[in-house]
Formats: C-alpha cells, sequence, structure tokens
C-alpha cells in the first residue's frame, strides 16, 4: 500500500524513539527496579492481614513475580554497564514514600492497593514504553504484564461491597487516595530527574502536555475502579 | 554388561521403589509445599534484619524460589486430584513450630538459618526422593534443586566469625539448635503421618533403620557447618 486514506493522513504521527543510549532508560530501569523490591517488601507485610492461608499464597505468588521482574531489569542494567545497587538506591525515598503513604489498614485496602497500584505503574511505565527503541520497551513491557495474578482481587473486592455500600464508599476513596499519592510521587520523581522527563516529553510532544499524561493516567485509573465496583 | 563384578555383588541392592499412587506421595508433596509457603513467609520476615538493600534483595531473591518450588508442587498436587489448601494445612504446626522456635536475634542467625535450613530440608527430601518412582521423585529434585542463592550466605557468615571466635562458636551452637529443633519436628510430623513413615521405611528397609536416616542427616549436616567454617 503506497497510497494513504484520509484517516491515515489525519492520524497522529507515530512518537519519536529515542535512542537505546539515552540516560533516560538506566534511570527508567532503575526505578522500575527499585519499585519491585518494594513491592515485594509491601506485599508480604499486607499479607499479614490476610484471613486466610489462600490470600496469604496469593500475596506470596504476587510477589514473587516481582522479584522475577527484578531479575530481568537486574540483569538489563547490568548488561548496560549500570553498578545496579547505587543504581536503584536512588528511588528509595520516593517508593518508600508512596507505600508508607498508603499502608492499608484493612485487608479490602490492601486487595485494592494491589490492584490499583499495579495497574497505575503499568499504565505509567508502558505510556512511557512508546517512545522508547523495541529491546527497551520489550523490558518495560515484560516486567509489566504479567498482572493475571492480581485477577483474584476482583472477586474478592466486588463481593465484598456487593455485601455493604459503606465499605464502597471506603474502598472508593481509599482508590482516589492512591492515586493522589502515585501522582505526587511521580511528579518528585521527575523534578528531580531530568533524563526521566525527556522520557515523557519525547512522548507527550513536550512538556506543555506532561499534564495530558497525568490525565492519560486518571482515566485508565478510573477505568480500573470500575472493573473493581468502585465507581 | 551382564556379568556382575565382586563389587557390583556386594553393593546394597536399589532400594524398593513406591507406587506412584501411594499415599504417602501425596502427604510428602503436601507437606513440601506448605514447608516452601513458611519459608517464604520466614525469609522476608528475617530480611527486616538485613544491613544493607543488598541483603535485602538477596532474602526477597531467595524466598520467591520458594514460591516457584510451590507452584510446581501445588501443579503436582492438582494433577493428583488433591484439594491443595486443606491437604497442606495439616502441616502448618509442625512447620510453624520449627519456625517460632528457631526465630533468630542477629542477621547471621537469619543466614545461617537459612543455609542449614535450606540444606537439612535437602538432605531429608532427597533420602526419601530414592524410593520414589521417577515421575515422582523428580518433582522432588527440581523442588530442592536450586540452592545457588544461599551461597552468597557462606562468604558473609565465614566473613564475620574470621573476625571473632566468639560470633563463631555462637554461631556453632546455633546450628545445632536448627537441626536439633529440625529433627524433633520432623519426628512428630512422622508420628502424626503413617503414610509418610511408609516412605522412609521403604528407603532405609525397615522401621530399626530410621534411626540411621536421622544419623545420615546429623553427618551432613556436619558438612554444612563446616562449610560455613563453624566446625
Amino acid at each position: 500500500m503506497t497510497s494513504l486514506s484520509q484517516g491515515d493522513q489525519l492520524a497522529d504521527p507515530p512518537p519519536p524513539r529515542l535512542p537505546a543510549d539515552h540516560p533516560g532508560v538506566n534511570e527508567l530501569f532503575a526505578l522500575l527496579a527499585y519499585g519491585e523490591v518494594a513491592a515485594f517488601y509491601r506485599l508480604t507485610d499486607e499479607a499479614r492481614m490476610a484471613p486466610d492461608l489462600r490470600g496469604r499464597i496469593s500475596m506470596a505468588s504476587m510477589a514473587a513475580a516481582e522479584m522475577a521482574h527484578y531479575e530481568v531489569l537486574c540483569e538489563a542494567l547490568e548488561k548496560r554497564g549500570v553498578d545496579v545497587l547505587p543504581a536503584i538506591s536512588k528511588y528509595a525515598s520516593a517508593l518508600e514514600g508512596y507505600h508508607r503513604l498508603t499502608t492499608p489498614s484493612t485487608w479490602l485496602e490492601a486487595l485494592v492497593k494491589t490492584y490499583i497500584g499495579d495497574a497505575l505503574a503499568a499504565d505509567f511505565y508502558l505510556e512511557i514504553a512508546d517512545s522508547l527503541p523495541d529491546e527497551v520497551a520489550d523490558v518495560v513491557r515484560s516486567t509489566m504484564s504479567e498482572t493475571a495474578h492480581s485477577q483474584f482481587v476482583v472477586a474478592e473486592v466486588r463481593a465484598a461491597i456487593a455485601k455493604s455500600s459503606k465499605q464502597r464508599s471506603r474502598l472508593a476513596l481509599w482508590s482516589r487516595r492512591l492515586l493522589g499519592e502515585a501522582i505526587t510521587q511521580a511528579q518528585y520523581v521527575l523534578a528531580e530527574h531530568d533524563e526521566l522527563v525527556d522520557l515523557v516529553v519525547s512522548r507527550t510532544g513536550g512538556l506543555a502536555q506532561v499534564s495530558d499524561f497525568f490525565d492519560r493516567l486518571q482515566r485508565t485509573h478510573d477505568e480500573r475502579t470500575r472493573e473493581l465496583g468502585l465507581s
């Protein structure tokens, strides 16, 4: 096909691809890697609230999946000549901050956090992946793809809120708070790391459009809360 | 080769193989499966004592490997028509008892426990594996093989005891206590589960030889403590 239809002409041009050696790539991998370790320990902490062995095992399986993703990122960083531990430690305060400010007080809050948090992280990183060269984008996608584990959350949350509209309102508020804290920490990370801003800007076409980026995150977040029956 | 050398004639006959549908097999898999989940949560608890991010990540990787083994056992149990959660819950008290009675009070104790505990479990289950049909033995061996992760322990423990003979004596005592508690709990489990005794007896050739089984565990335990520089 050499001729273009009108639809093709009106479509947005594909985002420009950044080079694989862009310094933002190492920073993105490091941020993701620390995120996996932080998620591992938070999931195992929050599993203490599980009412039964099934819940504890589900949380453990999800936590184990985070470490499998960590290994992928760690290997990718090492291949790029990065000294992993100092590189990832830079992101400790933002990620631990997010988790500290969103410590669940019930098992249902823990479940919603798992689901919403996983999905938010995936949305955030997959948005960026489009502007990355294929081999880099593949690493990001492979560490964000395996969300099947958190499907068990949907059934449990829906069952609980079907029985209690008070529970439903509480969890809806909780879900909004998770988004708010995630965006706060994301903005904090971006403010400190210009290389990461480059990745977002390259995708969105300009610094003024960074707010569009956060709007899109908000919209996909709204879809997740609907999936959970919270809006 | 059809002729037998004198050495072959004098060698012990291979242990008799139990049928794959022996009820002890389901119990063995269930015991192993709960063991993996218990080890997962204990490793993540004990990682709180890690002095640095490297230690925390090493513990998390080991814990994740336990869950990968759990998935193998869970699948094997499901294939055998076993309802997994009730089957494995029977072993909760023995395994949680072992962990409760061997809660480490320092990071070095946690490291030694990881190493000695992993090795003891492997020795115990691999002894039994010889009497199992191949497809069953393969499951046991695959869940006990991946001990490379705990190698980081050896370097750290050896470095610590090289600096302090008091530390060395303390950890040597600790290591002996781990063996004692493991044997106590193993005997308790065997006393409650005749089907499991069958697996051990079939390997050792008779109930009177069960003590040989524990003697062999003691000997391999001694090798591990030497590897750690503790004897």
